[in-house]
């Protein structure tokens, strides 16, 4: 059952090469056995950084189900999620996660999956990327009204 | 300069809140010296678990640009990214991140970043999410066409 779904995410991944539509990469997202979105990279189609094949799965299964949680859903992908669209799988509860190739095989086919896992693994002031926490005095005060607000949607 | 930002980062994600429409994070992107776009956390009211002010304000600054990338552009937060917004940061290949509160204020305020980030960074077996690595003799097929590829454009 995993090997079917997964061989459908890898054939959308394929498809989509062949198109000249974006990145090798495709998803399914599964609920009760059943298909109900996909997606593919997008990035440079829809000039979205954020158009991976994962995040876009996740954005349709979401309107499909009208719900900003994807609870008992599983998620397939052809290649091994990299940390945006790992943390956007936390963030949408899925169940489980079943993948087919792995950030090395990304690394060797010219993508920064696995520079990214490496550097966001870092201390703050060792990343390649110039990152810096500033503290001001009136900063938390948008959690502190969160807290105060009753009633609120939690997510 | 870094603060002026910041403290309109803090004021949009104020504002969000007071208006109940998500949760407590503002964003703003910078480049040359001018906001070219914003983003406030709007993941219940769009019903996509995806929309984080970092996220939102990047995929705007995009369309403002007609770009896929970043380059050149700062990216200033009233919270740390959590690791999807961080991996989205990496990939628009902004230049520098600054941020007002970080992961542990936001754990007190009742968000995962500080959950989702200890738990990316074990090995696959130690998640709290099921994930599985699962070889399929045609896995890397995507891949492969990619490189033979030639028109393609890289990202």
């Amino acid at each position: 059952m995993h090997e079917q779904f997964l061989q459908q995410a890898i054939d959308l991944a394929t498809e989509n090469v062949k198109a000249g539509r974006g990145g090798p990469f495709g998803v399914v997202i599964v609920k009760q056995g059943s298909v109900i979105a996909t997606g593919v990279n997008q990035v440079t189609l829809l000039l979205d950084p954020t158009a991976h094949a994962e995040i876009l799965a996740i954005r349709a299964a979401c309107r499909v189900l009208n719900d900003f949680q994807l609870m008992d859903c599983i998620l397939y992908s052809s290649c091994e999620p990299c940390p945006m669209c790992l943390g956007a799988i936390y963030w949408a509860k899925l169940k489980s996660v079943y993948f087919a190739c792995n950030r090395y095989d990304a690394m060797q086919a010219g993508f920064d999956d696995n520079f990214i896992y490496d550097d966001v693994a870092l201390p703050l002031n060792q990343r390649h990327m110039t990152m810096q926490h500033i503290q001001l005095i009136n900063a938390t005060q948008p959690f502190e009204i969160w807290q105060q607000t009753v009633n609120k949607i939690r997510y």
